[in-house]
C-alpha cells in the first residue's frame, strides 16, 4: 500500500489533510501514482476533490522509431506541465524508449502493455497469456507508475457488438487488440481470465490499474451504447476486486461524446464504479473538426471535468491525422490544462478561482508583466503580444479607447 | 418588416417552414438580418430553432487603421464560412473602411456606431443625443445590418455600479464611453432617453438592434452580479418596446462567465427577454489563458448554444493582447463554428448531426479524401496530414495498428 509519507506529500499538493487522502484511497475514490521504482517521480494523486489531472500521450510509432524525438517530447510535457504522461511506443526500441522516458521524467508513466506484446509475437492471435504478463511485469518492473489493461474486452462483450454492430465497431487500439484475438481463436481475455494474476503483479510494484476502455465510442453516433455500457459494467467488477486485493484502479472513458450525454456519462460512470477515479479521452462532442481536436475535446473535457471526471487524457491537433510533432504536443497539453482548470474553477477545488482573480486585478490594472507572470503560457503570451504595436499602457485593439484605462480615469 | 420572400429564403436556408420564421418574428424569438441597401448580403435568420450562427469582428484601430488589412480580413470570413461580421473600425478613415467591407460582403454587417461618433467629437462628453443618432443613421443608410447600440447603460445601471464596484468594472468598450459620459455630465445616456428615435431609425432602414450589455463581466469573479442584471432587466424592456414597434432586437451577453454558472445565464435572459435571441460574447470560462481565448470561449460557447444561446461572437487568440492579424481572425472563426456545430448536435438542430456521422462513416473506411471533404477546415486538414510520413491505408500513429484495420480486416 502507499506509505504515509507518500500520502503527506499528495495531501500537501492538493490542500487537503492526510486523513481525507487515505479515506478516499480506502474507498477506491482517489489513488496515487507511486511505483518506488521510479526514483525521480513526485507521487500524483486523481480522484474525489482533488485538482483535476492531465496526461500526455507520447511514443514513437513504426513511421517515427527515433527515441530523440520522443525525449524532446517529454522535455515539452515537463515544461508546459502535463501532471502525467504515457508512453504508447510501438516502433523501435520499445524497452529502451520506455527506460530513458522513465529516467528522465520527473511525473507519473503509464504504458500499454499489450502494444508491445502483439509486437513481440508478431499476431494478435499468437498472444498467450504468459507473454503478455510477462511484458506487463517488464513494464512495472521498470518502474511504470500505471498501466493500461483491457480487461473489458471479454468474450461477452465482443459478441454483445457482433450483434450490436457500430458505425465505428471499435477504435481503441488495445481493444482491437484483443476483440481480434477473441474473434479469431475464440479464447477468453487473458486479462479478464486471469485477473488475480495481473492484481499480483499490480500489487508487488503498487502500480495503478488503468481499466482500459476498449469499447469507447469512435464517434458520437456511437456513444452511450450497449457495448459501450456492457464493457463498463464488466470494469466497476474488476475495479471492486482490485480495492478488495489492495489495488488501486481507475476507469478509462470515452471517446466522442455529443455534449448533451457527457453529464450521463460522467455520472453513469461514478455511480456504477462507485466512485472510482475517471479517466476520460476526450470527449470529443463533434467528429468534424480533425486538425483541432485539442479544442473539441476541451470543450468536452471541461464538462466532462466539471461532471466528476478526475483525470483527462490530452488529444493534440493532429488527432485523427498523424502522430503529434512536438508543437501539437504542446498544443494539446495546453488545451488539456485549460479544460482542468475551466473544470476546477466549476467544480469548486479550493483556491482554483484565485488564480483568475489575480489575472483580473492584473488587467484592470493594465499591468502587463503581471499578467505575462500570470499567463498558462507565458511563452506564447510573449509570442502573441509581441508582434502588435504597443503602447505604453493600453493594448493594439481599443489603443487609447481601452475601456480598462477610460473606467480607471473615472474613480 | 421584412418581406415574404426573405422570409421564404431563411427559411429554406434552416430547414424549417416559413410559417415558422414568421411566428417567430412575431413574438421576437427570430430575427433577420436584412437591411435592402445592403444589396450583396444574403438574408441570415437568428433565433429559437434556428442553427447557432457566429459573428467576426474586423476593422482598424489607432495602430492598425489601414483598408487592405481589413479587407483581407473579410476575405477570411468569407473563406472560412463566419454568418455575420461586425466591422469595429477606430482608426484610419472609418467611413470608408464600412462601405468598403458592406460593398464585399454577401453576409450581413454590423457596426457599434458610438466607437466613430466618439472619436468624430474628440471626448465621449462632448458627445451629443445629435451626433450620435446621425453616425447610427450614416451606418444604417449605408447599408449595415445590425448596429449594437449600449442602450442599457442608463444613470440607474452606472450608479448601481458605483454601489457595487466590481473586480474589472467596465470592460465593454462602447459601455465604458457611456458610463464615462454619464459620469461626467452626470446626464442620461441618449440611446435610453430617446429610445423611440432609435426605433425609428432602426425600423427606416430594418436595421436589427443588437441590445449591447455594457455590463459584461469582464473577468469571472463579476459573473452574474447585480450590474449585470440590472442591465439586462433594462434591456428586457427595450426589446419588448421594440417588438411592440415594429423593430427587430437581440440581446448581447456575456463575457466572462464560470462552467457552472453558463447555464442559469442564458436561461436567465432567455426567460426575462421572453425567448428574444441571444448574442453571446465567449463566454469565457477562465481568465487565466491568454493566447488561448478563442479555446476557452469555444468551451463557454458551446455550453451556452446547447442551453440557447443563438449567436456566438467569436473571440481570437489574440483576445486581451492585441488586434488580431489574418491567421487568428481564422482561428477565431473556426474554433467558433465547431462551438456552434457542437451546440446544434447537443440541442437537437435538425440534420446537425448527419455531418458527424457521415464523416465517422468515412473514418471507418479509412477514406482520407472524404474525411478531407468533411472536415470543417479541409486547409487544415491538409496541412496536418502532408506534414507526417503516411501508408496509403492508415496514419502514422498506429500504422499497421490501425484499429480501423484490424478490426475492417475482421468482419
Amino acid at each position: 500500500m502507499v506509505p504515509q509519507k507518500i500520502i503527506d506529500i499528495v495531501a500537501r499538493d492538493e490542500h487537503v489533510s492526510s486523513d481525507y487522502i487515505k479515506r478516499g484511497i480506502s474507498s477506491g475514490r482517489i489513488i496515487i501514482f507511486y511505483n518506488p521504482i521510479h526514483k525521480k517521480c513526485r507521487p500524483l494523486g486523481i480522484g474525489q476533490g482533488l485538482r483535476t489531472k492531465i496526461n500526455a500521450n507520447i511514443g514513437t510509432s513504426v513511421d517515427y522509431p527515433g527515441i530523440k524525438t520522443e525525449l524532446k517530447k517529454l522535455k515539452i510535457c515537463v515544461e508546459a506541465k502535463a501532471d502525467a504522461v504515457m508512453d504508447l511506443s510501438t516502433g523501435g526500441n520499445i524497452d529502451k524508449v520506455r527506460r530513458s522516458i522513465i529516467s528522465k521524467a520527473p511525473m507519473p508513466i503509464g504504458t500499454v502493455p499489450v502494444y508491445q506484446a502483439v509486437i513481440e509475437c508478431g499476431d494478435v492471435c499468437k498472444l498467450s497469456a504468459d507473454k503478455l504478463f510477462e511484458v506487463i511485469e517488464r513494464h512495472c518492473a521498470d518502474g511504470v507508475d500505471f498501466v493500461t489493461v483491457h480487461c473489458g474486452v471479454t468474450k461477452r462483450v465482443v459478441n454483445n457488438l457482433k450483434k450490436h454492430r457500430r458505425v465505428m465497431d471499435i477504435v481503441s487500439r488495445g481493444g482491437a487488440m484483443h476483440a481480434c484475438a477473441i474473434l479469431k481463436t475464440n479464447k477468453e481475455n487473458p486479462l479478464f481470465e486471469q485477473y488475480d494474476r495481473l492484481l499480483e503483479i499490480a500489487k508487488k510494484y503498487n502500480v495503478v490499474l488503468s481499466l482500459g476502455d476498449g469499447m469507447r465510442p469512435g464517434c458520437i453516433a456511437d456513444a452511450t451504447d450497449i457495448s459501450q455500457i456492457s464493457e463498463l459494467k464488466v470494469l466497476s467488477g474488476l475495479a471492486k476486486r482490485a480495492l478488495k486485493a489492495g489495488v488501486q484502479s481507475i476507469i478509462e472513458g470515452p471517446g466522442h461524446v455529443p455534449l448533451n450525454q457527457i453529464e450521463e456519462n460522467i455520472k453513469l460512470q461514478k455511480k456504477i464504479c462507485n466512485g472510482a477515479p475517471f479517466y476520460v479521452l476526450g470527449p470529443l462532442p463533434t467528429d468534424i473538426a480533425p486538425g483541432y481536436d485539442h479544442l473539441t475535446s476541451a470543450i468536452g473535457g471541461a464538462l466532462a471535468g466539471y461532471f466528476g471526471a478526475d483525470f483527462l487524457c490530452y488529444v493534440t491537433p493532429a488527432e485523427h491525422l498523424g502522430l503529434p510533432n512536438l508543437e501539437e504536443v504542446r498544443e494539446g497539453i495546453m488545451a488539456s490544462r485549460i479544460a482542468a482548470h475551466i473544470a476546477d474553477i466549476a467544480k469548486g477545488i479550493p483556491g482554483a478561482g484565485s488564480w483568475d482573480l489575480d489575472m483580473a486585478k492584473a488587467r484592470k490594472q493594465l499591468n502587463w508583466k503581471k499578467q505575462k507572470e500570470l499567463s498558462i503560457d507565458p511563452q506564447k503570451f510573449n509570442k502573441l503580444k509581441k508582434s502588435k504595436v504597443e503602447h505604453d499602457d493600453v493594448c493594439s485593439m481599443c489603443g487609447e479607447f481601452c475601456s480598462m484605462k477610460m473606467m480607471n480615469e473615472m474613480w
